[in-house]
């Protein structure tokens, strides 16, 4: 379903929406909030014996079944009194410059949003951030919306699972069998998990970033100066949603960016993280060396007025780690890490992000934006994983980060980048060290360099590991990495691939209630029950299609066989014939059978075999 | 480019064949037997500076620049010589009878492939296997081509990365530096490598799998009952080695597979695998409880005699391990487990194949077909991961491993299946500690259930992870696993993506030779010579045409940026700008910049710190 908007100029035309085929979007309260209402998707199965599989639904209210969305007025304002309780100071928004969309010709801008928000702002002497009120020991809506959330109903699944004994290797995370709000608020006090919300985002539906949670993923948006529109950028927002992206970063530069950007907050109900120094390099004409404190600041309040959620810093690129990426292979690969390193050289002086981090903490506690530290040293190529360069960032991020804390704000790390599979660990073990626990977000890792056009795959391969290893948040790759911008089908297929990884990595860590979906599919597949194989599915549509290409026909839904096999060399049809055979034994041959099995075992177990190896 | 062939009815039509883009087929031979012509890939770089990258190649003749593929004739007969010289016996070939071609009707009969070959076997009182030629002490002619083949002339390689320190966690593999026909030998004599190698098929380009190797993958191909063709099993076979399949199983159902086969096998320069039960279940119209030891062993000489180089044999489902799999969640998945559970429980009596294996490892023997002992229980779902029945028939394989090398056979271990992250590395452990180290060829394993659509990504996951760990060949998952056929995306999606997999193992265990294709596509991507990048990936084409969607100019494939960023945003542009300007430093300025770091650093180790934590 597509929903078709009146716009003006340059706005988004229409929006993917309704519900992913086979789910139903539901929301449930917990028992004593009944005015807090947590989204879930549900996937009703065709076995009546068969529960509801209930999974975590990022993507807001364009998979309702009558969804009514209209761009222009923006999503439903979910956090407005929880916002509004909290006595933060309405100000007046800094006015719109025209440097602020590139200095577009009128012709070519795009419209703002016409929606308006009051812009609020920390009033003083009052707690502000979600790591405030935490160590503060409050508890807020945001941590019990997360604390909902997380659990997926968890009571309920983990009851039918029959206390199944969830085993697992985690590395040290902790996460309890049930999440309480106060279990939220402790990891966010202890700086473990942040809850990405701006408080000028009350579009959002609140969601934790933290190993003891669920493993998030991230999918980039963002028009360059080559190629894309404002339309097309909303709708990547909607779509990678769709497919699961927990956040957003609109990593747009050029032109119109501000509006754009208004488009994309009013819309999104996921924490939307940008990289500031993008735009404000926008303004200085696009050289680096032209950089400074004021156009800088100014851009981060601009900003962070609009709703940013997180703010990518790169304040680890000091002066005298530049010198170490000389020898590298691939030098400095990224973007913001360039620009500074750029900048500190041409200066001869000590980079300002790192000079005026203080009041960098300053602006986004005043707003509740979290830091996402920029690994700007970052090795772009298995040859400069893990050098002194990214390690030097690594140990200034961990310096930061108790700075930040300090300072009130919410903070995750970034992490690389391109790294083999036998040094990923370092990474997050040092990162868990030097950083005190701040939630990991890495960027895959790719696991090799020489696949360009399958990079979701090389990286998809490292970003499990690493998921399992402790990252808290996974920031997809697309197959166009290193080639060019991701299309619709390309940020799909990025995100599917990063839903997996984390999935992956939720099962390896014995999260209690992540093979849920797993043993229900499994069972569908079992039984021979295709849609549900299909409804359980990642992405139901391209199952189906799959399946349809080679047995189209309905009557092959209910086939006991598909073409893989053909009906004859079915192992499954087979198996389920010998279950009825086994079911159908008298006691007494079924006696013999498995006495026959511990028999066998005893007689090995006393050393004896049926065959001697010719080595004895 | 595509070979069209004049050709009886039913044979193949046509074949893709000529060089991958940008690569050029090239032939080496060891300094004391130019009589052995080892292929290999040559990728010849733009840079002047940059030496040509050789990469191994099991793509056969059919890349040859000027291709002449006859498939009525046959592939070249590398191995006829070396074969001539051992004094097998000439036999008479068993006769064709209706049944091998499921007993097809003559208008829908396939003809065979109408070359000739001698059928030979062992002779009595001679050396015959490549193991029991090891356990001798004889070096083979397969030996100095496998070892020149693996060095990859590692020797220049080596020598150009300049004795570049390799790092890498085997896991207790011993990759040399430098592979001898010596170090071949003795691995194949320890039984920790195979050379499979059917003296039937005289067309076969040696190449071992073991741990101490290259890390291989395997393709599937075959019919189905349902769908597919003579034409697509051969034109997949040649598409799936030029991806970088290193053996092909044919896992052909329903009718003319024995014409279908001696297309296959004639055509083939890379092992061919097939599982010899399917036949036989056709054999006695597809009721497994019709099984029989005869029709069986005739079914082994029928395909040993055309040339197959490696059974799977699922010796390993005992009776008494059949109860084990009856509350599984998804029973036995394995068709040729299934197939023997049915047979065992039917008949309330013990595998004719384990009975039998004695008689099947003299057949074997006698043509030196390798094993690949079957996991017929493998867990069809992570549920049933690392359970009772998998790890009772795995100790099974141990005590069969033992036996079979006591016959002089060659054999290797399949492996699962569906399994967690964190349960993928007993699997190692214990196959190795069971088997004595015979080489592990696993398929995937996949990480989770969900994904439908996906598995290769899934189970590419896990193929990186047990490759690292020790597995020897990862038997490749296509898009469509579990939904229906491949088809020839398919083939080469799961080809490549299993590329990725064995390479990310390889760079991982420290593979001496591994990095050197990652560092020339990494300078080759921050030296925007797109070219050398596209070339240098495992699918030029892809590479090339995602990069030509969003820039297509021919003017772009020199450009010093790409779509993702764009001109002023490219961080490798900005790099290369800096290394410029460092570069131009006088040395008193760099010095202080170094200088600088020194500092830094000495300042850091001494405790202090530019910020005191909050938390102190």
């Amino acid at each position: 379903m597509t929903v078709h908007v009146d716009k003006p100029k340059g706005a988004p035309q229409s929006v993917t929406a309704g519900p992913i085929q086979g789910s139903r979007k539901i929301y449930a309260s917990p028992a004593d909030r009944p005015d807090i209402r947590v989204p879930y998707r549900e996937i009703v199965l065709t076995d009546p014996d068969e529960s509801p599989v209930r999974v975590y639904d990022p993507s807001g209210p364009y998979t309702e079944a009558d969804a009514v969305i209209d761009l222009a007025k923006g999503l439903p304002l979910v956090r407005e009194p929880w916002i509004t309780a909290r006595n933060y100071v309405a100000v007046e928004p800094r006015p719109v410059k025209p440097e602020d969309n590139g200095n577009v010709s009128a012709d070519a801008l795009v419209a703002p949003c016409p929606t308006k928000r009051m812009v609020r702002r920390a009033a003083s002497g009052q707690l502000v951030t979600q790591y405030e009120f935490a160590r503060a020991g409050v508890i807020t809506e945001e941590m019990i919306y997360v604390a909902h959330r997380e659990n997926l109903c968890r009571e309920a699944m983990l009851a039918e699972a029959e206390a199944k004994i969830v085993d697992g290797e985690s590395f040290g995370a902790a996460i309890p069998p049930f999440i309480t709000p106060e279990f939220v608020r402790q990891e966010v006090a202890r700086g473990r998990a942040i809850i990405p919300a701006n408080i000028n985002h009350p579009e959002l539906e609140p969601m934790a970033i933290g190993r003891n949670f669920l493993v998030k993923i991230n999918a980039n948006i963002g028009n360059s100066a080559v190629v894309s529109t404002a339309a097309d950028e909303v709708e990547k927002l909607a779509w990678a949603i769709r497919w699961g992206a927990d956040t957003v970063m609109d990593l747009s530069t050029g032109r119109n960016i501000h509006n754009i950007r208004s488009w994309i907050l009013r819309n999104s109900p996921v924490p939307i993280g940008t990289v500031p120094i993008y735009q404000a390099l926008e303004k200085v004409g696009g050289d680096p060396v032209k950089l400074n404190w004021q156009v800088f600041r100014d851009t981060l309040i601009e900003q962070a007025e609009q709703g940013v959620d997180y703010f990518t810093i790169h304040a680890g690129v000091r002066l005298h780690y530049v010198p170490l990426t000389a020898n590298r292979v691939t030098g400095i690969v990224s973007r913001g890490g360039s620009i500074m390193a750029r900048w500190c050289l041409a200066h001869h002086r000590e980079s300002f992000l790192y000079e005026r981090f203080d009041e960098i903490c300053d602006i986004m506690r005043d707003y509740d934006v979290s830091f996402s530290l920029g690994d700007g040293l970052r090795p772009g190529s298995l040859a400069d994983a893990n050098d002194a360069a990214q390690f030097a960032e690594l140990e200034t991020l961990g310096e930061l980060t108790k700075v930040a804390w300090g300072k009130g704000c919410q903070v995750m790390i970034e992490g690389p980048g391109h790294v083999p599979l036998h040094k990923i660990k370092v990474n997050m073990d040092k990162q868990l060290r030097e950083c005190g626990e701040a939630p990991f977000y890495t960027l895959g890792p790719l696991t090799t360099d020489i696949a360009p056009g399958y990079d979701h795959i090389t990286s998809g391969i490292g970003a499990a590991m690493i998921g399992w290893f402790g990252t808290a948040m996974l920031c997809y790759v697309t197959p166009k990495e290193h080639l060019g911008l991701p299309n619709r089908d390309d940020v799909k297929t990025g995100v599917i691939t990063y839903k997996i990884a984390a999935h992956a990595a939720d099962l390896a860590k014995g999260h209690p209630a992540a093979q849920v979906r797993d043993d229900a599919l499994s069972r569908a597949r079992f039984d021979f029950r295709w849609e549900d194989q299909f409804n359980l599915s990642l992405d139901p549509d391209t199952a189906r299609a799959y399946h349809d290409e080679t047995l189209p026909k309905d009557a092959h839904k209910v086939a006991h066989f598909c073409s893989m096999c053909g009906p004859k060399f079915c192992s499954m049809k087979i198996t389920q014939d010998l279950r009825a055979e086994v079911a159908a034994m008298s006691p007494e041959d079924h006696e013999r059978l498995v006495g026959m099995h511990a028999m066998s075992q005893e007689f090995l177990a006393g050393g004896s075999r049926l065959y001697v190896p010719t080595s004895e």
